[in-house]
């Protein structure tokens, strides 16, 4: 009996041996990250709506094991303290506009839009096969944060006002709404004076007569604003804003503890984000178009010569900056670079192309 | 010592049950599924490459659990023969391009390309948002085959001749190879021949004289033809394939074989290849028109008064077939509903929007 025994108990240890081997394994494959997600972006936007989808397409590709909370903005930090929070991992991602960081580095408000140059597709075209993706790396890297686009807005609108604004010379003396500095740079050449005033309070400030006029971003979020109520015109075309990126940022040290699948998995989920996002711009801008219309809103634009001496001004703005931010020179020539490339296709692809091709680029040392 | 032998037993059953479940729970979700996908697309286009990433993104998102062989043009089964290899389950996954099955049925031909009309971020609006997905569904449903959009390619070239196309009246007496049908009979109504000539065939074909001119796909494409050699000159714009639609078929009873999870790492992974693809189709195009350039190609383009010419040949072609064939007639009223709905954000948009507004829109009985 006691061979008998001495196998069973051989045999025994065997079995728990396996047993514990499979759920050593299965283990380290099913390590649960619960992961916090800050957001720029207010619950009633549509940005809040491709959150939402980035957040559940993780979750059921990680098959559960990547479950991240958003937290729209406010909810547990204001907008403007979203990056600092992701940057010292209080949370471990964060969704953001770029330009609303220009305070720490003017080069965020060039990877936010390019005003008189990027369209939405010129962006897309630009972060994936010229050099952006790692250029955002670059910036945002030195702030210890990992960046995926995410949302490429269409459009933007242009300047809403009380009263009409026809032509250049009617933007004289008004205080007009803008974000960007380029578009502030602008204002100021043309005699008005920029004002920043927080999204939320672009409505009543208009209605009580604090400012003239405002530029904010595409039509469906200025109507979600109530900018159809309180103007009654528009001037395009929203050059201060042709596109305007959304991005994730990941806290580094967040990021190094995950393993590669789930890397892989964030990166192609911003993938699907950036196809559903610029679409649903898109669809959104005409729905919002056709309300704006409804509600009596009287649409003009400048004219060809009027925008040539607003890119001017721009080009103006872009060469100051460039002379003192080397960070911003060095994302300004990649950017132009690009534009300059592209121009044979845009001009080839004609009238089947997006954006267009400027007349003249700023002037940028290393810029052929 | 019975008692004792008892629990003993009972706890060896106990941890048995516990083996056992844990290895059917894991045989669950590790069972691997080996696919194979056959390709309209030769090795040495860019096809191939985004055939290669999403392959490659499938295994890694399902932890090797859907694993695909891919089979370039000819491999396993030739071009014309990968509608029906998936349909029939030869083969569980396919790439095509959907006007390869116009013979079908005439409606892949609207769903490949739309002359004139379709660029490629409309493609894409209406794919995701305008009921575009539905209706690929619904048409290639009719044929056991569940259809994900993979690609969209970029503006078409022109019409690439050995002797100078200047005007539409150049085309007369012409032997002309062009793909789609609405193109064939546009050719037709300007006296021309349309000629169908296999790909691989279509610089043999020109440098022998037995066609004068072709109009294939995009420049990078037609430039790995060997079409830089054989043509000086060059008319666009490429308003017979304004963008190229590139999908993923999978045969239906293979679908339903597959779990939930997996059928998501499908959908989001082709939502990356449109991401990639479109802007990769972009950035060729700066490549190949600049080898053109260097080769010595004279580009020119129709007059917008042909271009109007044209257009209205192409409604004729439109509307005649709409007559003929309802699945037809539902997809086209779908497209122009999509293009006049679509109208206002364009024009607002202007000059940042991808594509044109038509003037005029091909007269369809539900067409709003």
């Amino acid at each position: 009996m006691k061979k008998v025994n001495i196998i069973r108990f051989i045999f025994v240890l065997a079995v728990f041996s396996a047993v514990t081997m499979i759920f050593t394994a299965s283990a380290a494959a099913q390590t649960v990250y619960k992961w916090r997600l800050v957001s720029v972006w207010p619950a009633y936007t549509a940005f809040a709506q491709v959150e939402k989808r980035l957040i559940k397409n993780i979750f059921e590709l990680s098959g559960g094991r990547l479950q991240i909370t958003g937290h729209a903005a406010g909810e547990l930090v204001p907008t403007m303290a979203v990056f600092d929070t992701v940057s010292k991992g209080a949370a471990e991602m964060g969704i953001d506009y770029p330009g609303y960081w220009q305070g720490k580095n003017s080069v965020f408000d060039l990877l936010g839009t390019v005003p008189m140059a990027f369209s939405q597709y010129d962006v897309i075209n630009w972060y994936i096969h010229g050099g952006g993706r790692e250029l955002f790396n670059e910036m945002y890297g030195k702030y210890n944060l990992i960046y995926y686009m995410h949302s490429v807005a269409s459009v933007g609108s242009g300047i809403r006002s009380i009263k009409p604004i026809r032509t250049l010379a009617d933007l004289k003396g008004l205080k007009i709404r803008v974000s960007g500095r380029a578009a502030g740079y602008v204002m100021v050449k043309a005699g008005a004076t920029p004002v920043m005033t927080d999204p939320a309070q672009i409505a009543q400030a208009l209605a009580q007569g604090q400012i003239d006029a405002a530029s904010f971003n595409a039509p469906k979020v200025d109507l979600s604003l109530g900018l159809g109520e309180v103007t009654k015109y528009n001037i395009g075309p929203g050059w201060n804003i042709p596109s305007g990126v959304g991005g994730l940022m990941i806290n580094k040290d967040a990021w190094d503890t995950l393993p590669p699948d789930l890397k892989k998995i964030i990166e192609v989920a911003t993938m699907d984000s950036i196809t559903f996002f610029s679409s649903l711009s898109e669809w959104d801008t005409i729905d919002a178009l056709n309300e704006f219309q409804e509600k009596g809103t009287v649409v003009t634009k400048f004219s060809d010569k009027e925008l040539a001496q607003i890119e001017a001004w721009v080009w103006e703005f872009i060469e100051a900056e460039a002379k003192k931010n080397p960070d911003f020179e060095k994302v300004a020539t990649s950017i132009f670079q690009y534009m300059k490339n592209y121009s044979i296709a845009r001009k080839y692809q004609e009238p089947y192309s997006h954006g267009r091709n400027p007349a003249k680029y700023p002037k940028l040392p290393k810029l052929k």
